[in-house]
This record gives C-alpha cells, sequence and structure tokens, in this order.
C-alpha cells in the first residue's frame, strides 16, 4: 500500500517549488552582515580610490625626471613637501621637484608617478627643502592607484541575493554604505517525535534509543544559515497537535522527526494532515522514503524519518533547498567529477543519495546497511545522486561528486 | 633599505610554528557544539544499535517461515503481540507465527528478520490473535539492524582535534555523551589604525578614506571560528601603544591593520618593537609584503597593511593558518588542479597570492593593478600560490588552485 504512493523525487521538488516561502527583508549594521542574505542592489556613492592616489611609501614626482637614473646615473631633486596618509598637499610639482608621500595620500597636482622610497637616497629623512639622489627611474602612472580604478561612482557593486562574505562586506564599505537590505534569518521550530528516545547518557534501559536528531537536525538547520529552536514531543496525537499548532503561528518553518512511517505509533502525518495539508507523504529516495510536507496555518512543515541518517538525507534533498530559497539564495553545491573505484548499486526509478568518500581522483562508496548508521556520514565526505533514470554505477564510470562541505551556507 | 630586509614565506611560517599558541579547553553542552574544534578522543559507551533492532515497519517472523511465499503462494502467520517504538515484547516466537513491530523496536526472541508491512494483508490492522496473509519472502537478517553494527561499545567514534559536524554531533549523542571538551575561541583584537580612515559616508572630504578593513578584517577572523573586538587608533605613537598595551591583557591574540610601511606616520612596528618583540617584519609576498609579526606581554601581534587587499592576502597567508592552529585544527584548504587559460605573471624569490577564477575546467587570473582593488576578491573565486621557486605560469600549464571557500573553519 505504501510503495505505490511514492511520488518522484522530482515531483516533490515541483511542489516544493509551488509552497516556496520568502522570508521578509531587515535593515542591519555592515558590522553584523557577515554570512547574511543581502537584499538589495548595491551601488557606489563613491569613485574608489576617491583621487589619485600613491600605492608606496615614497616620492611623488613628474615621471620624466627620472628617465635615466641608474645606480650609476644618480639624479637629484628638491622636496618641495611631505603628505602622509590622511592629509594633502596643496603644493605643485614643477620639474626637478618632489614631494614625500604616504602610501595611501592623494597624488599632488603636477606629479604623474611614485618613486619608491628604497630608490632615493636622503641624508634628513626627507625634509622640505632637502634634495634626494635618486638611482632608479619609473615610468608615467607607476605606483599611482588611479581615481575610481576600483570601483565608478554609481556602478553596481553588490548584487542582490548573495551571501555576504567579507570581501562583499569590503566593496559595500567603499560604495559608502553603512548598512543595508537583507533577508531576515529563517526562524525553525524542530519537533522531535519518538517514545524510545532519551537523552545521552552512559546506561540505556531496553528499547531506549539516544535522541541524536536533536543535535544533528538542530546543526544542519543552522549550517543553512536558519535560527533553530528544539522541542519533543511524544508519539501522542493531541501533543503533537499542540506542538505543531503553536509552533505554526511562531515560526517561519516547522521540521518535524519521527512519526512519518505507516506503523500505529506513526502520528505526525495525521496530525497534520487533521489541522492543516499535507502536500506530499513518500518520495521514492534513498534513504529516507517516508518524508512528508505539508502546511499548517501556511506554515511549511517537513516531515522527517526519526531515522537519523534517512534524516539526514531527506534533509539534504529537500529541506537545504528550501532554506537557502526562503533567503532567496540559489542553493547550487559543488559538483566534482571523479571515476568510480568500485560498482555502486542503485535502482531505476528511484533517486539515490549514495554516501561516499571522494580523494582527488576517485571515488568509492561508504559500504552501509540500514538507514540508522550515522557513522557512514562522518567517513563520507560526499554524495553521489543517481536520478530516476540511472540504474547502478560500473566500476570506471566518471560520476557527479556533491561536497558536503559546499551544501552549507558558509561558503 | 626595505627590500633587503624581506624574509621568504617559509622562514615567516616557520616563525609562526616557533611561536603558535594553544588555546585551553573548556566544556560545554553538545547541543552548542557545532563548529567548535573538540579536544578529546570521544569512546562510545554503548553499541549502536543497542540491541537488534527492526529497520522497517511490519512483522517479525522466522525467515524460514516465509520461503517460497509469493504473489501466488500466499502464506498465513498468527500474530501473537504488537511491539510500537520505545516499547519491547516479552513473547518468544515460534514456527508459524509473527509479532507486529515498529521502526527502531528491539527484535523480538526467536524472531531472525522482518517482512515488511506492504508484503502482508490483514483485516483489523494486525491485532494479537488475528491472522495475517504474506505474499513475499525474507531472508534470515533482511530489515534487521544488528546491535552494534553502527557503533561498538568502547570503539573510539570521534577522534580530538576535529571541527564537530551534525556528523559527528550525532555520533557522539549515540556514544552517550552529552557533554564535551573542546578549545577555548579565542578572543582576538582588531586595531585599525590610519589618520585618513572614516566611516562609510555619501560624503567624503579630500584624503579621506572608507575604513573598509574593519568589517573585512573582522569577518575573517570569525571565518577561522574566533570572536572578535575591534577598535580603531589615529597614527599615534602613545594611542597606538596604550590600545595595544591593554589588549595584550585581555585577548589572546592582537591584530592590526595600517602603519606597516616604513614612512613617517607608520608607528605601529616602532610601538610592538618599543613594548614587546618583532619576530618578522617583510615577507617576500605579493600582495602584502610590509607584514609584521610579535609578541607583546606573550599575545601574539599579527600587523597587517591598511590596504585592504594587502591585508587580505597577508591574512589567508599567514594568520588563518595561525588561528586554526590555535584550536588545534590543521588548515587544510582544498586544492584542484585546473588548466591555466592565460599566462599568469609571478616572481622568483618571492610567494605570489594570485587572485583567480576557476570554473570546473580551467583557471583565469583576475586582472587588476593595485593591491586597493577589493573588487578582485569579489571577482575571484580562489588563489594561484605560486612559491618562491617558480617564475611565471604558461599558458596550458596545470596548476593548483586554492577555493576561498575551503579556507574557512565552516567545512
Amino acid at each position: 500500500m505504501f510503495l505505490s504512493e511514492l511520488i518522484p523525487m522530482s515531483k516533490a521538488l515541483a511542489i516544493l517549488d509551488e509552497n516556496q516561502k520568502i522570508m521578509g527583508t531587515e535593515t542591519i549594521d555592515l558590522k553584523n552582515s557577515y554570512l547574511r542574505a543581502l537584499a538589495e542592489d548595491i551601488s557606489s556613492f563613491h569613485d574608489s580610490p576617491p583621487f589619485d592616489k600613491s600605492a608606496m611609501d615614497g616620492y611623488a614626482v613628474i615621471a620624466e625626471d627620472t628617465f635615466g637614473a641608474s645606480s650609476n646615473v644618480i639624479k637629484e631633486l628638491k622636496i618641495i613637501d611631505q603628505i602622509g596618509a590622511g592629509s594633502f598637499s596643496d603644493k605643485r610639482i614643477n620639474n626637478g621637484e618632489a614631494i614625500r608621500i604616504a602610501t595611501g595620500a592623494p597624488i599632488p597636482a603636477g606629479a604623474n608617478a611614485v618613486l619608491m622610497e628604497e630608490y632615493t637616497i636622503t641624508e634628513n629623512e626627507g625634509t622640505v627643502d632637502e634634495y634626494i639622489e635618486i638611482h632608479s627611474q619609473v615610468t608615467p602612472g607607476e605606483n599611482v592607484a588611479i581615481c575610481g580604478e576600483d570601483i565608478k561612482k554609481g556602478d553596481k557593486v553588490v548584487q542582490a541575493n548573495t551571501i555576504i562574505r567579507p570581501q562583499e562586506m569590503g566593496l559595500i564599505a567603499s560604495a559608502g554604505i553603512a548598512s543595508i537590505e537583507v533577508y531576515k534569518k529563517p526562524k525553525v521550530k524542530l519537533i522531535i517525535t519518538g517514545n524510545e528516545l532519551v537523552d545521552p547518557s552512559s546506561k540505556l534501559d531496553k528499547a531506549q534509543i539516544i535522541n541524536s536528531n536533536q543535535y544533528v537536525i538542530a546543526a544542519m538547520i543552522e549550517s543553512c544559515g536558519a535560527d533553530v529552536d528544539v522541542s519533543y514531543s511524544q508519539d501522542d496525537f493531541d501533543k503533537v497537535k499542540e506542538s505543531l499548532l503553536s509552533s505554526s503561528n511562531d515560526y517561519d518553518l516547522i521540521i518535524t522527526t519521527g512519526g512519518t512511517a505507516i506503523s500505529k505509533g506513526d502520528v505526525v502525518v495525521d496530525v497534520v494532515s487533521s489541522i492543516g495539508e499535507v502536500l506530499f507523504h513518500g518520495v521514492a529516495i534513498r534513504p529516507g522514503k517516508p518524508v512528508g510536507f505539508g502546511k499548517i496555518n501556511g506554515t511549511p512543515v517537513f516531515m522527517l524519518s526519526g531515522y537519523p541518517v534517512a534524516a539526514m538525507g531527506q534533509f539534504d534533498a529537500l529541506v537545504r533547498k528550501f532554506l537557502f530559497k526562503m533567503q532567496n539564495i540559489e542553493f547550487n553545491p559543488r559538483r566534482e567529477k571523479r571515476c568510480a573505484d568500485v560498482k555502486i548499486y542503485s535502482n531505476l526509478g528511484r533517486s539515490d543519495y549514495i554516501r561516499v568518500f571522494a580523494d582527488e581522483n576517485k571515488v568509492r562508496s561508504i559500504l552501509s546497511r540500514g538507514s540508522g548508521v550515522i557513522r557512514s556520514m562522518v567517513e563520507a565526505n560526499g554524495y553521489i545522486i543517481s536520478d530516476e533514470n540511472q540504474e547502478g554505477i560500473a566500476k570506471g564510470d566518471i560520476v557527479d561528486v556533491v561536497f558536503f562541505e559546499s551544501m552549507n551556507w558558509n561558503k
């Protein structure tokens, strides 16, 4: 009865797309924006650099005055001013003159190059009215960063729907902007169900299972740039109902674990169906076919398995993309081609998430039985995703490996 | 004068190694351990699963009783008990009998396999004393997760000096452990110097430069798993001295930007030299040769350039590895081989960090002049690191690309 209801992965993804929720936005200080999702295009108020500036410590000169200088042919220039960082000079350089200049300071009028300090000799640290001896030549423009060479005023420097890295923070600051509009972080409620579950302990009673999903799935939610609160409920219709109903008012997304199979104690899907709607239940993926998705009071609900590795597979296959898109970020994990080192089994008509270990050249599957085996997720560093049209992989086949690390928000 | 003092990159790294500081440890709740650095080996208190358990919803059976069953050959078994998740049965199965069982529940005595629910027909949902009709056979062991198949009691399941991902949290929980020893997060003080610096604004006075390092370098510190406080100081010997002295008592590491060149206003190196020791100043890397390292009251101090891209290059080349190792984590960014799409310039005797964009097959350098150009860091997705023994890269050469995303803590 159950197997006949499985929908293909592509159909599940289409249903998720139709029901995709997008977060609202908020304005925050650029200081707090690392790894947030930018919600506006950023255009620059300024040229950057805002003036022709020196790229070196040295002397602003007329390049032509230095032509021919070498260690054998010393030339002399008269120092007429000094410009430290943050200050500028109103003087204009004429032939035979130089102004001592710090890295980053504005090039004075008349000068067209900067001669590095190490190619000059002075007796009194470049005091005004002294002379410098120069023993190297510079070309026009040398060691000068031209106004606007990095950014031109009005240029769009960062596009909306980008995860903000340190580099983007630098560009936004240089554009003259100190506060920005970002998507709000999704507030996710994780509800763990299962009468058999207990917290980690060195002693376990018969039939008790340690509740590891409270840690694993919570951290996976964090790894998608969202905030998470975790609670626990027994496999009891009314208790699960109460928890789901109140969460549907307070959170942007609900994720449950446990209670998605079809045995008597599995109440989660029944509860969602009674107080909201179940949009799918049962997807042709492995591990993790008993996965559901629905809505309660407009709040999306993912119903994952209680089995840790099934829940992790379901999360990677379906939830990550949804959480990224809630913040308007495309979910594009890194795929690399590798040569299959052994035969890898998968089934036609089913999407297989095969846990693998890939080195620089090859990939092998991490053999394990059963979806309870977390150890296989620790030893693996990625998935081969064998889609519904593919039946197994032969030794020597070139396959795409999706790396775990690249499935995270922090890229 | 300055160029003659440059030390090679390898020498700088050796000095950093000799002066590597390692954080102390603290005990935290497993709930808060995502992306922390584990400081102890974790061994398991339990077998996992802790008993032979059902991997499916269905019926615990003696496999041999099902042999020969098919859609044409229906067999019957008597239901003698039901086991929901979190409970167990004291009954023993004899030939001709079955016990209804939920996923995750312990296999009852006598049974050696689980027949999936969908291969059975019942009239009353598997009520005790009713019969099920079975139309498929199972092999001994089928749909049973064997006690200890994932983890054996006493097994070392996670090694010290590992960054904790969701998977590791799951294994540690399954091992029966709810609180763990991790390295303390380094507390880093970032001191921005530079008279020319102002906060981002739509209006700038002549010679003013926007302070972007306060964002960029702070976020880079965060991207290495550390906490950061930021302050600003003018290029004034006494002010910089006061800030460095007080920070050396309160922080595990100090990073400065600006004031590392050799012009008059560059006081940072002089201050460190007067109140502590400068262990190197000037490294043959590009961008970023005017980089320094020293100690004040035993606290390591990195002195980075004021120029954003120079500071970023210095951070990537020298600081990341140091911050990782403070938490006893090896810094091993991902390197992939790519074919150079254009000729790339670099110099013998110098380590070049060349900003590049690599796609699946090829790599090209992001052309830019000067180390002020943050935009090049946004357009690039990695570095080619050309070491001191290498002189340029020809079109068609196969080179290693180090990807930015893999230089972060969150992997």
